[in-house]
């Protein structure tokens, strides 16, 4: 029997598939990306793409760091009917946000199995004294990487670490792997510790985790508008105490009921829709879900609302960022490539400012209790 | 100034786009999915496409609730190297995967404002003695919907319900939210208490929580295999007493430190793929990501593991399921449509076994040291 | 050489470690408690006791589920000056406390290693289907149980059961123990699964869990007050606004940052001081740590204040409750002893109710900024 | 009407209370403890005391930092039959048990609401910048207190701080308080923001929290010991696998599925019985109830156990440690008072000794199922 990998173009891998399954996959088939560089370092086993319709919402004004203002339109692939329109109404509304991003760093962590308390706490002092051998390991894999820091905790038996590293524009789970291999290397060979995984769950990728809530992951990024009361009553059709009172109710109260690490309302919707359509790891959605937002209603009636996410996973080089689409969804942000970091910091921002819109009119929508109404129109989901 | 929204076409709004940023979007304008049901039903502001690509893993040997053994081809979309490899590889090492498969229910959960302990006894009796009232509320909203259960939570001012539903086939976010709107309703009328909004994140949708890891959401799914020590070593290269020692020492103790509600090594990118490949809301891998992989060595050295996905919500139809390339790869799995619930269902189960072939790849990797190899070869990610 | 198991007295074995250790235990050797019952029954090995300090607080006064108000004198053993201060200051502002408790059941959860997913299924449906099996084999174990319900889940080769009973006034872990114990032995001999363990975790007990906060344990219980602005002022020496400003900054979003199970400012002292002085399992204040409180500022300015305990888990019959100490707490409050669950409901509702005057004074006090002032006066702790 | 804090001696205050609610407190008023110490530094409101019985397990033999081993034998407070024959018979099985500490440090987290996401960064830099000014305006308020470094989070107008102290050998609640009241005055003045609340619930003190569990709090332990099959057999009645495997299905699996913070068997209740025997806050039992207990069963059969507890908040000075029973107990163990730190560290390290005795002694239990038999024995509770 054939392997799927013996092929060596995507319409023969096509081909054998729609004879053994008997299903004709026109569209797949259909695409104008570049082939070769998508079956080769995107997809193995490529026998097409994924159609999923790209939208824009906008213009969102963004005021980075309080700088001047900036029009950006944002590009989000969804399947789900009233997400764009929802983020769109949001941008409407908001005359501009003020936006913040931190590089945390991406993480890898690796697991040693120590045997003993003692091996434990050599293994610590190791770490905690060789800090210029790690970075020096790190840093020889990869030209676009620096070593930042690292924790280290563990049982008595077994000892994780938590390397942070700067990868720049790119999200960077890639480099940051094969860079922890080598440190995992050295110590090996240093202390006579035997690393049981390069990835330990201490790093702790794709998996919602307190961790990352807590020590922060990627970029953390933080978002804030001030909206005034005519424009929540002429844009949003509600007030500002009546998004108040649904913020509380449901972002903090039943968000705390029900033992969640996102105290928003739509975080993953906004994340999900950019994330797709510009070739970033839609596994990242996990991590891109958790955060918080506020609001508050000023003393004149008007509203503040602000996000935080302390774990976005993103990039603007690198992974799906150079295929066809991607890219051309990232240049749409003036965002495409780079080499310094600061694409992807800006990036960052521009996420948090979406999200923030999309926070806006779902809390708005609530207020008035016009979402199912939304959703009888345009589609389905917790949007609009 | 002219709004998005304005457009008539999806190409004028692309047009326009392309003018204002100046970026030319070759491929985002290339497609070939309806566009009339895409920009009405699916996608507002619409522009054309994200391409991302598709590949394919297996044949997947499933063995479903100990039947006789069926052949799957599992089509997952992703712009990340080494995922599909990894499936790949996860199937050829197993003969086959049991599955079984439970229908939890999608649920949607309001929150009322309720003043005082008093109310919230009130509201509280009033929910348990009206269960016939709500379910003929809910089900006169669709034929496609059955309503289930509740269960009711709360603080002394605040009352939050959990309602759940059987949506057949579909994910039904959106069937759920027009049915609970009208449970709301008349809850506000028979008892004169106000619901602050819809949804009150005690549903919860869409963030990661305890709550859906406890009670469950949508389907939930396990899959077990037994691999045999010679394909251990012949195909993963490893050994069961390897992989062993990586599960308990990354998706145990690992997640226990990092207070993860993954307590697994990668479920996130199996089901990122395969959502994003068919149509379902991919914000949704939010809650795909959480569960926990078991690993166990038999006397004979053989290998046996398992996967337990507490929170699958997916849909064989509604959504992005009739989009031309997901349509498509739902019938490579033969699941597409359906009024019964029995493809959401056997849906579930392929993307259970479909996971548990990528985590048994990537612990298999883990315990050789191989990950950051394969990542110089074919990508990047925690996959492989 | 001795063990310490072989003396007969309690004095015997005193001098014993006196002249091992060479400490002179004169306070220790100091009670009038019940030797032989609190030897036999409460501590092995005893050797005398520990004497924590009595205050009264109050009174408190409770109108239980909307009657007439009681006052209350709340006995709290603790070394931590300001408690017993900030809880009376409490009682002095709240004019009455309206409680309403709930008896969710004390769990035990055994667990069972199945082997595989079909062999889950069977012990999952013959758990189902012998519901009046298991009842029977649980309550011919005591007069004093009940049997309410199971709640099943696992992985493909584990499965967890939590069975909930109604234990009277007893808190009632050994009972639950020892029926479930037996209702194990049925299950093996009936169905020919082995138990791993009589307590699997799923119980969850004396553990911080989400699981005993969203499906509760124990007794669940709410008290709430009205505070009018001018007694916030005259005691509270601050104002609603001040009060409710902390109350969300502090309860609700540094929580949620902290990864917390109490979205509250000192649950656990108040639950600590109360169950010391009335013989309750301490290690139970873990669970009763966890819990929300609420504020909310009305129009007139006047506070609402509210707390929410989803796991209580104690007793007025059992355990240290008979001890000479122990019994007198709880006659001080009326509600020693009991045979039909009365007196455990009506102690929880004065467990919430004193909680609530914890809340209000410390909130007040960190509102004011007279917290570390009360700690150079009283002592240390998050108190006053 | 009387207040309780009009009275000047506990006997009048008690008297009072007789009257008040017709209970004679006999043995509450029967105590040989400082009363002018107990009444003016521990506890308001005094009427007499709790007595709480005390038993003694041991000998534990302690071998700390792998030097040389020491016997100790452990005050265990406990109105819970079989709790001290649990940990006694742990004792029993354990021939050595290696011990390490670490100081982490006692927290206290004020948090400030500055209003918009520019003053977040500038508060944020202010800290960065100014750690001597904040290092001299902790340390002038006490000769014992070393401030040790700080930790910034927040959302976009709230800001977090998380100030880290060595207190020597004082649990330093109150200590740490006063500190950080004098840090916010000087952020205060030098800054113009407004705090809040000098504690936020990122220290964070007395609640269940990944915070903690992650960032660690107070003094960290671990320990761990070796014990042979042999005795694994004569005096645990069981075996090293059957151990294992209950520890596995119990300790990590239920766990996982329970959402808990504790993966172990009963931490709180040998914390417990230290804390309330020694005059720690009992309320800080909660923080000593998570952590993780790990086992693991050797070529040769035998049974190697390890405990980690990695927030252990207690003192050998300061609050309760000075009166009469508690500081006999604190002296059994030979660490009352102290002024360098050694005394609380080597403490912490009897206190993780002990609990992996607790936790020895009841996996042996479930796994040879005689749990229930204890109890019907002994009492009540998760011990023996």
């Amino acid at each position: 029997m054939k392997s799927l990998r013996d092929f060596k173009t995507v319409k023969d891998r096509r081909d054998y598939i729609e004879k053994l399954t008997n299903v004709h996959l026109k569209n797949i088939g259909s695409f104008t990306l570049d082939e070769k560089m998508a079956s080769s370092k995107n997809c193995e086993n490529m026998i097409g793409i994924a159609q999923v319709p790209m939208g824009i919402a906008g213009p969102l004004r963004v005021k980075r760091r309080a700088s001047s203002v900036k029009e950006y339109y944002i590009p989000l692939a969804t399947t789900e009917g009233a997400l764009v329109a929802s983020v769109n109404r949001g941008c409407k509304a908001i005359s501009e946000v003020n936006t913040y991003a931190y590089r945390v760093g991406t993480t890898r962590g690796p697991v040693f199995y120590v045997g003993t308390l003692d091996n434990q706490k050599k293994l610590y002092d190791w770490i905690k004294n060789n800090q210029s051998v790690i970075k020096k390991a790190a840093e020889s894999t990869s030209q676009h990487i620096k070593y930042k820091k690292s924790e280290v905790t563990g049982t008595a038996s077994y000892v994780f670490i938590r390397f942070y590293f700067d990868t720049q524009d790119a999200m960077g789970m890639n480099m940051v792997t094969i860079a922890t291999q080598n440190i995992v290397s050295v110590i090996e060979e240093e202390t006579g510790f035997k690393c049981l995984s390069v990835a330990g769950n201490f790093d702790i990728d794709k998996k919602p985790a307190w961790l990352n809530m807590i020590a922060k992951r990627g970029i953390k990024a933080w978002a804030e508008a001030a909206v005034d009361k005519n424009t929540v009553k002429a844009v949003l059709k509600t007030t500002s105490d009546d998004i108040y009172k649904v913020w509380l109710g449901k972002c903090m109260i039943g968000s705390a009921l029900a033992g969640s690490m996102g105290f928003n309302a739509h975080f993953a919707n906004v994340v999900a829709g950019i994330f797709a359509a510009t070739g970033q790891d839609i596994a990242h959605v996990v991590e891109g879900s958790m955060g918080i937002t506020t609001t508050e209603v000023t003393k004149e009636g008007d509203l503040y609302i602000s996000v935080y996410l302390p774990d976005l996973m993103l990039g603007t080089v690198g992974g799906g960022t150079a295929l066809g689409t991607q890219k051309e969804a990232l240049e749409l942000l003036g965002v495409y490539g780079g080499n310094d970091g600061n694409n992807a910091m800006k990036f960052a921002e521009i996420v948090a400012g979406s999200v923030l819109a999309g926070e806006l009119s779902l809390l708005a929508s609530f207020s008035q209790g016009s979402l199912a109404a939304a959703h009888r129109k345009l589609g389905r989901g917790e949007k609009i």
